[in-house]
C-alpha cells in the first residue's frame, strides 16, 4: 500500500558549525516524530560523528525528493550544484549570521519543517546559468560564474551578448551573475540589485582598466559569449564558488539558461524582501 | 479618392542649432520631392524664420501620424512628451555629437527619410513611466522621473516597490528610470546599463548619506511609491528634463507603466547597439 | 584687577531642537556656577524664549573669545562662517544623532565644559577654503564649496589645479572639499575619506557624463580654478551649505587656502577616530 | 685621470617587445656615439640575442649609476625593485601604448638621452612603501602592495593606521598604494587620484562585502597595520606585481615609508600632467 510507505527526507549540513549541527539534530528529531525516513548526506554525516541511527545518501547519485539544507549560502550552493537530477525540492535553514539565500531562521525551525512536511510552502524555481567552457558543459550556477585572475596579472577578454559585442574588459576578470546572484559577489563588485521577479543575466566587470565601462543587465533568454584573449594573464573560472577550472590559454565561454532550475521551498521569500536583504548586508561590519 | 490624399509629415527641430536647421531643410526638400505634405511644429517654425512655404502644426493638439524629430535627446524627449495621442510614429535624426536616442545620422538622411516614407523601418514601442503626484496625473516619461533637491538641502524619502519598502534615501534625491533611460542620467549617477529588451524600472539614489544603498532594478509592471518625508528639504520633480514641479511639503509619488508607449521608427537600433552606446558615451571628453 | 574680570562665553544653539535647548540650558547653568559671563547668540536667543537672564552677542560683529556650539554640523558650519575675526575658540557639542564634526556628547557635557573653562583641550586649527567668485572674495568654507545645477540642466565647467587643466565636468556640478569636508557631501558623491592629518583639497565631480573621470586629491597650498562655460546650464554656488550665489553666466572661480583657519577645541578627536566616523556614517539607515 | 674614465649606462629592456628592442638599439647607438660605456642588464640581454658588443650587469648586485629603462610600467617597477642600492638614477622610455610611469616617448629618444647624459633633467624622488610581513622585511614597493584572495574565498582582515582601527575588510583583499600608485590598480578598484605633490598611503578595499566602506588616504609618515584573521581564506601578497608571497594563515603586515625612494630622471613630468594621465587612461578601449 503506497500510503504506508514513508517519505524520505535528506539533510545537508554545513561542516564545522556548532549552530548547524544543533539545528540538524533538532530537524532529525522533528522528522522522526512525524515518522519520516531521514537520510543524511554522506559528506555531512562524515563531518559529524554525533549523528547516529539515520541512513545516508550521496547527493550526486540518489538525492531524495525533499532535502533540507542547514548552513550558509555556500552550503546551499553546493547542494544545489551537486543535486543533478533537478527534481529535489530544497528547504533552506540559515545557521549563522550570513546567508541571505536561506530564508528559514533558527527560531522557527519546528514550524517550518512541519510546513515542509505538509507541503505548505511556495515552490520557487530559480533560473540557473549553464557554462560551456571550450565546448564542454559545466555544472549549472545558481549565483554566478566568475572569471578571475589567478596570479594578479591582467585578464583580457571580450564580452558579447547574442553575438553583439558589449565591451572589452582588461582587469581582474568578470562576474556573470543570475538575478539571485546580484546580491552576492556582483554587488560587492559594483553591480546593481535586481528584483527577484526579473529574470536576468548581469555582467559586472572586476576592477577594469577601462574606467568608463559599467555593469550591464540582460534578459536571461540570450547568450553571453566571452572570448579570453591570447595575451590574457592566467585565470580560473569559479562556478558558484564551488568548482574551479584553471586555464592560461585563449578560451571561449558560452553562458546561457540552464535547463534545470533550482527548486526551493520558500516560506516568506517576499515578506519584507528588501528589509531582510539590507539588514543581512549591514550585518557585515 | 483616398489614394490621392497626400500623407502628412510633421517636423520638430532643435532650437538654435545650425546643424539641426540644415538637416531640416534637407528633410523638407526630400518630402516635397515625394509629394508629401510637410508641416513644421509651431515652436520650431518660430525659431527659424528661414522656413517658408510649409504649414505648421501644434504638437499638443493635432500631431501628424508621422513626425521627424531633428536634434538631440532633449528635442526627442520633448516631442514624445507633448504628443499626447500616442498615435504618432516618430523618426529621430541626430544633429550634433550627443543624443544616443536618435539613431539616424546626418550622412544617411536621404535614404532613411525615403525608408520612412515607404514604411521600411522597425516600429519600436518604448514603455514609459506615468507619475501620479499627490493624486494628480502627470505627463509620461520616456527616460526618467527625477526627484531633486532644489536648494542643496537634504531630500528625505522612503522608496517602495509594490508596497514593499526598499529603503530610505537621504541625499540629493532619486532617479526613477526606464530601461532606455538607464543610459542617460541614471548612468551618470551610478546606475547600471539595462539591455533594451528588458522592461524595467530602475531606482538610482542620488548621492545618499546611506553609503550602503545601491541602485535596484525592478520589473516594469509594478508600482514604485515614494513618500517624501515631512522633514525633507525643498525639491522639484523633473520629468524627462522637460517639465518641473516644485514642492516643499510631504508628498506622495506613485510611478507605474504609462498606458501609451512611445512609438519610434528604428532603422538599425540593434546593429552594434553597445558599440554605438559606448562610442557615444566616450564622446564626452 | 584683571583677575577679577569674568571671562565671556558665547553660546550658539541649533534652532527648533529640543535636545539642543536642553543641553544649552545645562551649559548656561554650569558656566554660571563657575561665575562665567554667558552670552547667547542673538538669533539663537530669539529662537528660544525660554532663555532668560543672559546677555546676547551678534556673532558677525563681536564674538566672544570662547564659543560653545550646540547642535549639528550645520550649526557649527554657520557659526564658524559668521565668526569673521578668526579669533574665537569653538567647542562643539552634538545634539541629535548626526553631526560628526561635533565631538562632545550629551552625557559628558558637564565634564567637557569644565575642561573648556580650564583650557584643558587640544586646539585644532582646520584649514578652510577661500573662494573668489568673478573677482569677489566670499566667506571661507570649512567643509566644501559646491557648484550645483539649479534646474537640472547640465553644468559645464573646466577644472584646473595650479593652472594645469585637470578635466572637464559636464554634469550636476562639482564639490571642492577640504580634508575635514571629505566625510561630508564629497563622500556621498563618491569621494575618498582623507585622514585629518593630511591637508588637502578634493575635487569630486557630481554625476558627470564623462564616465571615466574620478575624484582627485590635491595639496592644499595650491589653487583650484574653475571656468564655468558659456553654454553651461544655470547653477548656484553653495558655501558650506550656508550661503548661496545663483548665476547663469560664464564665471571664474578661484579656490585657495583661507588665511583664517577654524579654531576648534577638541577633547578626543583622535581617540577612535575611524570607529566614530563609521558608526556615525552607519547611523543613517 | 678621472676625466678620462667613461661613465657607465645600464639598459633594461622589456622582454618580447619589438618596439622595446628597437628603441634599445637606438639608445645603445646614441650612448656609444657619445663614448659612454653601455651595459645591458643580464636578463634583458639574454632575451634578445640581437644585442652584441656590449657588456652586461646584474641589476641586483652592481647597478650602474644611470639606468635607462625601456618598456612599460612593469619593466620600470621591476628595475626599481631589483636595484637595491637606491643610488641609481633611472630614465624611463615608454615602448607600447601603456605605461604612464614612463615619461619619455619614442619620437624624442635621441634628445632625451642626450639630456640624460648632460644631466639636464629633474630628479624626482618617489617615496616607496616597505612591507614587513610576519616580521620579515620585503622589497620596497613603488606602486602598491596588494593582499589578494588566491582561490576566490573571502579574505578577512582588519586595517589600522597608527594603531587606530580603520575598518574590517571581508572581500577580495586590499590595495595599499603610494601616491604614484593611485593611478594604477587602486584607481581600477575605485580609489581616488592623488596629485603627485602629496605624499600619501591609500587604502583601497577590493570588492568588500561591507558596502559602506570607502578608500581612505593617509599621510605617508605613518604606519598601516593589517591583521589577516584566522578565518580568512587563502591569499597572496603582491608587491608591485613583481613579487608574490602566498599564505593561508593568520598574518601581520606592517607597511610604512621605505628608507630608499626611487630616483627617476624626469623631463616633463609636470607638463600637462592630468592631460597625459587621462589620455593614457582612455587608451584602454
Amino acid at each position: 500500500m503506497p500510503g504506508l510507505q514513508s517519505e524520505k527526507y535528506g539533510i545537508v549540513i554545513k561542516p564545522n558549525s556548532n549552530s548547524a549541527i544543533d539545528i540538524a539534530l533538532r530537524v532529525i528529531n522533528i522528522l522522526k516524530k512525524y515518522n519520516k525516513e531521514v537520510l543524511v548526506e554522506k559528506e555531512s554525516k562524515e563531518n559529524y560523528n554525533i549523528i547516529k541511527d539515520v541512513g545516508e545518501f550521496v547527493i550526486d547519485h540518489d538525492p531524495p525528493e525533499k532535502i533540507i539544507v542547514i548552513g550558509g549560502d555556500g552550503t546551499l550552493l553546493r547542494a544545489v550544484m551537486k543535486e543533478k537530477t533537478g527534481n529535489s525540492i530544497i528547504m533552506a535553514i540559515r545557521a549563522g549570521k550570513r546567508g541571505f539565500l536561506l530564508d528559514v531562521e533558527e527560531y522557527e525551525v519546528e514550524n517550518r519543517v512541519y510546513d515542509f512536511i505538509n507541503n505548505r510552502y511556495t515552490l520557487v524555481e530559480y533560473p540557473r546559468l549553464q557554462l560551456i567552457f571550450n565546448g564542454v558543459n559545466k555544472d549549472c550556477a545558481l549565483n554566478d560564474i566568475v572569471i578571475f585572475t589567478s596570479d594578479g596579472s591582467l585578464v583580457r577578454l571580450e564580452a558579447y551578448y547574442n553575438k553583439d559585442r558589449v565591451y572589452n574588459i582588461d582587469g581582474d576578470g568578470v562576474v556573470i551573475s543570475t538575478t539571485i546572484g546580484s546580491t552576492a559577489y556582483s554587488l560587492s563588485a559594483g553591480g546593481p540589485i535586481i528584483d527577484p521577479r526579473l529574470n536576468t543575466i548581469i555582467l559586472t566587470p572586476l576592477n577594469p582598466v577601462q574606467l568608463h565601462i559599467r555593469p550591464v543587465v540582460f534578459p536571461i533568454n540570450g547568450v553571453i559569449d566571452i572570448n579570453i584573449k591570447e595575451d590574457s594573464g592566467e585565470y580560473y573560472i569559479n562556478i558558484d564558488g564551488q568548482e574551479k577550472v584553471y586555464s592560461r590559454s585563449k578560451s571561449f565561454l558560452e553562458v546561457s539558461l540552464c535547463d534545470k532550475p533550482a527548486k526551493i521551498a520558500r516560506f516568506r521569500w517576499w515578506e519584507n524582501y528588501y528589509e531582510r536583504l539590507f539588514s543581512r548586508l549591514l550585518s557585515y561590519w
